[in-house]
């Protein structure tokens, strides 16, 4: 998430990255040659806004650092509410919904920032640094973002496992798995038209017995018969189908 | 589909449409001003070939139709074997793996053909016809074909559905369901290059039992987590963690 967020503002001009900390003197080299970088928390220079960008676990204990700052401390997590920054200062967050892998690069310009801070004017401040980096700033409460959050786990966490299934049944058949790409392109494009409510097809949407009983009988790990039979259960269930 | 497969082939000039069939004259009002059609099985006209685009159950019985025909018959389902249409006949399968919605136009090129039949030069007449409407032809035996429509409920089906209990999620907590889209089209894209089993994030595969434990807690229908358990379980144990 650091690594992209300095992609991003270092290939703009409405705002100034300063330093970049990291505990880790190794994950710092990535940074080394740009811009100013520390490993100690007592050096971190001044600044408007002090990004966290680090993982759940440590917000609370690394942002206590920053309590003699007088800038706007942002933590950029999901599900962590915004009152676990230390409470004297000014707090906010700053939260990318997206999923960051390594060594592949993101479009921010598409990415929803949802911000949440304590006053107008630290909206305004974060909603400033948002927009230097994306077309779509949005202000979330930390339950709305942790709601946020939690749905985005059924669509990227889960709907990618889907896909890895996918790809174990046809190593196990000799299928290639490509060819169900342009399948899972349309399935994520159909739904900025229909809701996936009404995008839903398929033997469970039509209550087709006789093939959900034929590819349970087909699946051969057990673990995939019980998601097949529970999420067939969940779609028969959603439209009002006798279970 | 069948509506899907006229659109696609009479746009092109390398083929020629016939007739269609329908049992209900209603249905064929789509066809009626473009084409020949016929709901009276005894008035089906010859043709090279005939695609059968019926639903499942209705294929073994509809084909029976078709046997003083000359012309190779062809079924368009995905879970049905070749071996259901009659025995006598040229028999062919020609499945476009896709999903189809009645308003939505898809790109016929993208979409993978899978072809069967049971010699040389059905399979060059199959290859022909798919060729005319696609860039991606395939030979896939039914067993194999079963393999791949089994996989496709996993990638479009229970993604779907995943999107479903997203927004539901979402409307619960008046969190604007739109904001989910770029992840879900990164989600589905970022798979082109790396396979599923990379691509994989999330607490569940970070094995973050604190995150799951207030995921759990958070969601409102047992439905609902249920499959977050059993989502999650899955995934831990595809990256080999303590159950």
């Amino acid at each position: 998430m650091a690594k992209h967020l300095f992609d991003a503002f270092t290939v703009q001009n409405g705002t100034e990255i300063i330093q970049v900390y990291g505990r880790n003197k190794n994950a710092l080299s990535y940074f080394n040659n740009q811009i100013n970088t520390t490993s100690d928390l007592s050096n971190i220079k001044e600044a408007d806004i002090y990004l966290v960008a680090i993982s759940d676990a440590a917000i609370s204990e690394v942002s206590k650092f920053l309590v003699a700052k007088k800038g706007l401390i942002a933590h950029t997590s999901g599900s962590i509410p915004m009152n676990a920054l230390p409470h004297k200062q000014r707090r906010g967050v700053f939260y990318p919904l997206q999923t960051f892998s390594a060594n592949r690069k993101v479009n921010f310009k598409e990415i929803p920032i949802c911000i949440e801070a304590e006053n107008e004017d630290d909206y305004k401040l974060l909603n400033e640094l948002g927009s230097a980096i994306s077309d779509k700033v949005i202000q979330l409460d930390s339950d709305q973002r942790k709601a946020l959050h939690l749905a985005a786990v059924f669509t990227n966490n889960f709907t990618n496992h889907m896909y890895h299934i996918a790809q174990e049944i046809c190593i196990q058949n000799d299928v290639p798995f490509e060819l169900l790409l342009p399948l899972i392109n349309e399935t994520a494009t159909k739904i900025h038209d229909l809701s996936p409510l009404d995008a839903q097809t398929g033997p469970a949407r039509r209550n087709d017995a006789g093939t959900l009983e034929k590819h349970l009988a087909q699946l051969k790990h057990k673990n995939h018969k019980k998601i097949y039979a529970l999420l067939s259960k969940s779609i028969r269930k959603t439209y009002g189908k006798k279970l």
